[in-house]
């Protein structure tokens, strides 16, 4: 008998119906013997109905009053999943973010949780409670709603799970688990059994979109088990937890992948030391998201820079570059669009100089030019055309032989 | 400049179209150098989808977990308007009812307001800020979220205003003020400058819907006056105050109707003093609502005594009077279906005692047969025919000469 964590996701509470089967998801860990403590997200497409409200309104609504409207979304779910599980014989109670005692900054949109006082939650445990918390929000100390933000549910569930000690986190969401590579385009990829903390922010990170970034360091933080396992289907998920108990031998985990990438390169740059930030600040300043940057400082007085950019963005990059060109100071500007990332993940990685050197060899062989190159311990980034996206996961997938179970070693 | 407090339902919040129409009245008042304290509800037919989606789950679903899921309803509306007014360059600022320091009783569905920490609210009006409030919801001392029931955004913002120390609580509705009858069927029915707190609740418990009892009660213990008024519409509507500053010389104010009565009669009932409440007691217990009672004790061992109750409870009460039959103690019962209640009030009845016997004079003369008369200081009721009740407000109306400004004494 435990303590069990579980989070259920927007497409998991969609409808009534669904919200039962959660109910009936949940009761099996309730008749185990396990303590119970629910985390869910609004209902489906609820949150973007409430954001075309506000949208009605104002092009630019405040955050604040934002994070107000958009709260009541999970506080909908909380109810209905407390009404469906009595509905079915058993004690259960609804929690608001304020209620469950999650504390966060006074950040609307996107507050980080400071503090959890999970007394009132522990108190209803005791009462043989099934406690529903409300993922996504919090309180600030003077008493303001705030949000977590995107995925902010993951990050509630696994909070939670800290706060109170709990033996395991399951995140249940609309796939089965993490798996080597996206199973829609990759023909051999495999669920994963176990990955790594590290492993799954690299993939979080690269858009595989299991699992919030945030949640995972939190769990990493804390040493919290999570499950990721699918809310319709009955079978395992993937467990993230610390490497030492990962599978052996194991140096590739996955491989990821996405397109829309562009490459910008400016030309002629000053190499006076505050060119950088100003090109980076003058980026974010104006919301747009920069991936992979490099430059190669060769000690000249002028160098070149180059980083990517999601391809929407292109028009307003240039037009940023272009008013702030006499303050940072470069010759030319060019982009390349239709361009694609793709990225062998694994914790292994550092400790085998091959992979790289292997990864290039596979793109090359497929006839792929590499114009970009990005490592960090765990992960091997290669930016190419986009047409050879597909193909290139497909080969790096083979060659590091993800597709089967006992995965070896380099070479 | 003054502090006002203005309260606007859900047909006047039904889309955010009306929403903005709603801060353009906001800003009449601020404007004027008003500070402004609005109370919203749900928008529209917010509540109803809610708690289907909750009878999709359980035809019983528990009040606790009904209050947190109604209460989204407002905290919805709250920050759209909010939104729409910091849209038109105002700052604003929404609050739920926990928020706004709004304390209850810990009873679900239907808590009273206990107390209201005004001190939130009172330090953003010195900010400056627009102060919008969820109505309809409050916090019991250990931190349960509650609603007031039916009505209950009414209370709060008259709670609201007894608490600020308000110049004014203005009402904002769907009809034009209240009217000394409904002029949907009754043709000279004119809408009324000035009216009682008395004269309210008696036409307010009768069914004119204007506003719900508990705001009015509420209003006459701590003497705000109201304001009921169109949120369409410009002009003024009917201003709600003590008796002393009323029209003269008026002795019936409001001509006040509703059909599918049922008149209950019990024979042969046992005297002994414990039989009516007895009677009641079980009726309660049942959820039946009984308006009118009358009980004629002439001293002699048994009486009769007949009631009042809504058509559709007809059969509920048969078979709770059955299953109680040996426990009060009574021969038999008769039911008559298909009845109406007709009503005059006025603060001037009491001490009019013509009124009575006028009334009773019209009802004659269009051939209505009085089947029960039941009188208070302010009111006289009669049950008669359905089919005539029209006919015997529209006579009455005329009678009592309340289509013309200046109404004069009875005779």
């Amino acid at each position: 008998m435990g303590l069990i964590v579980q989070k259920f996701g927007g497409t998991s509470v969609a409808t009534t119906e669904r919200i039962r089967n959660v109910g009936h998801r949940v009761l099996e860990e309730v008749n185990k013997g396990h303590q119970a403590v629910v985390v869910v997200s609004a209902m489906g497409k609820t949150t973007d109905q409430l954001v075309s409200l506000a949208n009605d309104l104002s092009a630019y609504p405040s955050k604040r009053e934002m994070d107000m409207l958009l709260a009541t979304g999970e506080q909908v779910t909380i109810s209905l999943l407390s009404i469906a599980l009595q509905e079915m014989g058993h004690q259960a109670v609804s929690l608001t973010g304020w209620q469950a005692g999650i504390q966060t900054e006074k950040v609307f949109s996107n507050a980080r949780i400071t503090d959890i006082d999970a007394s009132k939650i522990q108190s209803l445990l005791n009462e043989n409670q099934i406690v529903i918390v409300a993922g996504f929000q919090g309180v600030s100390s003077d008493g303001e709603i705030t949000t977590l933000g995107r995925g902010g549910s993951d990050t509630t569930a696994v909070a939670l799970a800290a706060a109170l000690g709990a033996d395991r986190c399951d995140i249940y969401t609309d796939v089965t688990g993490v798996y080597t590579s996206d199973p829609r385009y990759v023909k051999d990829a495999r669920k994963l059994d176990r990955i790594s903390y590290e492993e799954m922010l690299e993939l979080a990170h690269l858009g595989a979109g299991v699992l919030h970034p945030r949640a995972v360091e939190f769990a990493k933080n804390y040493q919290i088990p999570l499950e990721v396992r699918s809310s319709m289907e009955r079978e395992r998920g993937t467990i993230i937890e610390e490497e030492a108990q990962m599978e052996n031998g194991l140096v590739v985990r996955g491989v990821a992948f996405e397109k829309n990438v562009t490459r910008m390169t400016l030309f002629g740059l000053d190499n006076s030391h505050a060119t950088l930030s100003k090109v980076f600040r003058s980026l974010a300043e104006n919301h747009i998201n920069v991936d992979i940057i490099i430059q190669a400082n060769t000690g000249e007085k002028k160098s070149s820079l180059s980083f990517t950019i999601h391809d929407e963005d292109v028009q307003n990059t240039l037009s940023v570059l272009e008013k702030y060109s006499n303050e940072i100071g470069f010759d030319k500007v060019e982009s390349e669009t239709g361009l694609a990332k793709v990225s062998i993940v694994g914790a292994g990685m550092i400790s085998n100089p091959g992979v790289a050197a292997r990864m290039f060899e596979v793109i090359e062989g497929i006839d792929a030019a590499i114009k970009m190159v990005s490592t960090s311990e765990i992960k091997v980034s290669a930016v190419i055309e986009q047409e050879k996206m597909l193909d290139a996961a497909n080969a790096l997938h083979a060659a590091f032989k993800l597709g089967e179970v006992a995965a070896t070693s380099v070479n």
